[in-house]
């Protein structure tokens, strides 16, 4: 511990805080005690502490789409928060199924794995309670709330109120959305703030142009499909991630239809692939890797035996481009 | 069984061949057979084998970069094939770093994982002795071969032939390539490859045209940058993956350098989003989800106890498009 205080500038007490989490430390600081940490390959021994909890070293992080690159970077930030703690992150896929999405559940308690970071989409509410009642420490990365565990949860509203704004500033007058599903856990929040702030922005969401979808590039593609075959098309559509707005692009390249001559399109997330698309794809921007950042120091706290139930926002951000 | 086999309108035997993989079975009638079982919720009862073998119901996909959509594929196939046997995919990324390599297999051994599925880095060759010995079932999806494991390889060389062909006759003269590191185990083939391909094609890649990368976006920019610093620059590149590719039209990008026009660019894999840059991305297609199939059937074989170190090959193909 000395040798990485002396590493890294800092005093051993400051070491000590950044290890256990259980001080708040500037981010500079904590980053210059990590990448002590790990130059002089020194962990915390996770062997000592799962011999002493029964735990094993591994973290899961469950997910309803492995494919959607904004998880990838959530386990990137979480694996390289935890690393130095001696833990590794596993990525599983509920394929957005409500009967995976138990059944993993389950099993992170049986195998007693160190900790759970979980973007459920079809879980009760309350689904973490026996994970609590096991011990195992929770993060729960979503648009609404779930009892029983930390949350790290998007502030999006600002942003995408200037989205709306942009679009009415832009002469667009009839908004389709490309929602998630009807049946998602806590109903669709995305959808609500769109609404919301198409109300405030003098815009129209018709009934028949909010269309549900599975968060997927198919979703987007089959939903362009029912907004095209409306009684009035709209001329902008706002997408619940970039994964469906790639669909939208797909099948408006199929149809023929231009972005954003005949139709403006917004997605949420940023994934890295929403700036290669053509047109690039103007999006809400929600930080995975700050989300990963925040539930690994949630998740550590948690393990140290602090509070949980806490709830942490990340504040997301409009990023203007060209399909817009 | 039964009520699968009726369900799947096939004999009782042939649902016990799919779900034991002891005999091969026509792809039409296993994927009649894998909806039976999910529909009907029948599995093979993991637990009471996990009883048996002492071993966790969860298969370990290790990856070196989790980022790469390739391998988000592979993990999509390989969990729908064990599914239906009752196991849980969990993926982990080691960053192409040894280290990482190493504790995570380590850690599979110690937690008793089911089974391992991995596309190593920088590991020996010999690394998956322990695994053997601990009798945990090993398959190394990979284009290099690693002792004591399946292997499931690809089968490019035509493949490529055909792309350097093609970049001959639209009159390329000097090819560089964006390549592995190289210090990855068993070198580099697909360097290699390329190689012979170009000197069949009469093509030159001059020894200051080869620049060593990690396979990810940033080696693709800082790997672009390093060409056009060359004496003679190329008027063509080859990239070891897609998403390096892509790297190098980010740098092209900046450069105000012109692709087709100025310089062809070819990857491999054939990843989502190559259809989806701007100008669309040729590559040697690479199929991910035929990979993650065969990885599942040979898994499941040695779980079965059937013999092990088999070879399979995958082939991979040229996808024309408009980036050469």
């Amino acid at each position: 511990m000395t040798d990485v205080a002396r590493a890294a500038g800092v005093s051993s007490a400051t070491v000590s805080y950044v290890l256990s989490g259980k001080r708040p430390v500037a981010d500079e600081t904590r980053q210059a005690v990590e990448e002590a940490v790990r130059r002089l390959g020194f962990t915390l021994n996770p062997v000592a502490r799962s011999l002493r909890t029964g735990r094993s070293t591994f973290v899961a992080l469950i997910v309803p789409d492995i494919a959607n690159p904004f998880y990838a970077h959530l386990a990137g930030a979480l694996q390289d928060q935890l690393r130095a703690h001696g833990y590794h992150v596993v990525v599983s896929n509920t394929a957005a199924r409500r009967e995976t999405e138990e059944d993993l559940l389950r099993e992170v308690v049986g195998q007693r794995f160190a900790g759970v970071v979980m973007t459920p989409f079809r879980l009760d509410r309350d689904a973490f309670k026996d994970l609590r009642r096991a011990g195992v420490p929770a993060v729960v990365s979503a648009d609404v709330e779930f009892s029983d565990v930390d949350l790290v949860m998007p502030d999006s509203t600002a942003a995408v109120q200037r989205a709306l704004a942009l679009l009415a500033a832009s002469g667009r007058r009839r908004v389709g959305v490309i929602a998630g599903p009807e049946d998602a856990t806590g109903g669709d929040p995305r959808l609500e703030r769109i609404k919301d702030a198409a109300a405030a922005a003098g815009l129209s969401i018709p009934k028949d142009l909010v269309v549900p979808g599975e968060h997927t590039r198919r979703a987007g593609v089959l939903g362009f499909e029912r907004l095209m075959a409306a009684r009035l098309r709209p001329d902008a559509v706002m997408c619940v991630n970039d994964v469906t707005a790639v669909g939208v692009m797909d099948g408006a390249e199929q149809a023929g239809v231009e972005i954003p001559a005949d139709i403006a399109v917004i997605g949420h997330d940023d994934i890295d692939f929403a700036s290669l698309v053509r047109p690039r794809l103007t999006t809400i921007s929600y930080p995975a890797r700050q989300v990963g950042r925040s539930a690994a120091r949630l998740l550590l706290q948690q393990m140290d035996g602090r509070a949980s139930c806490r709830v942490e926002r990340v504040v997301a951000d409009l990023v203007v481009r060209s399909s817009t």
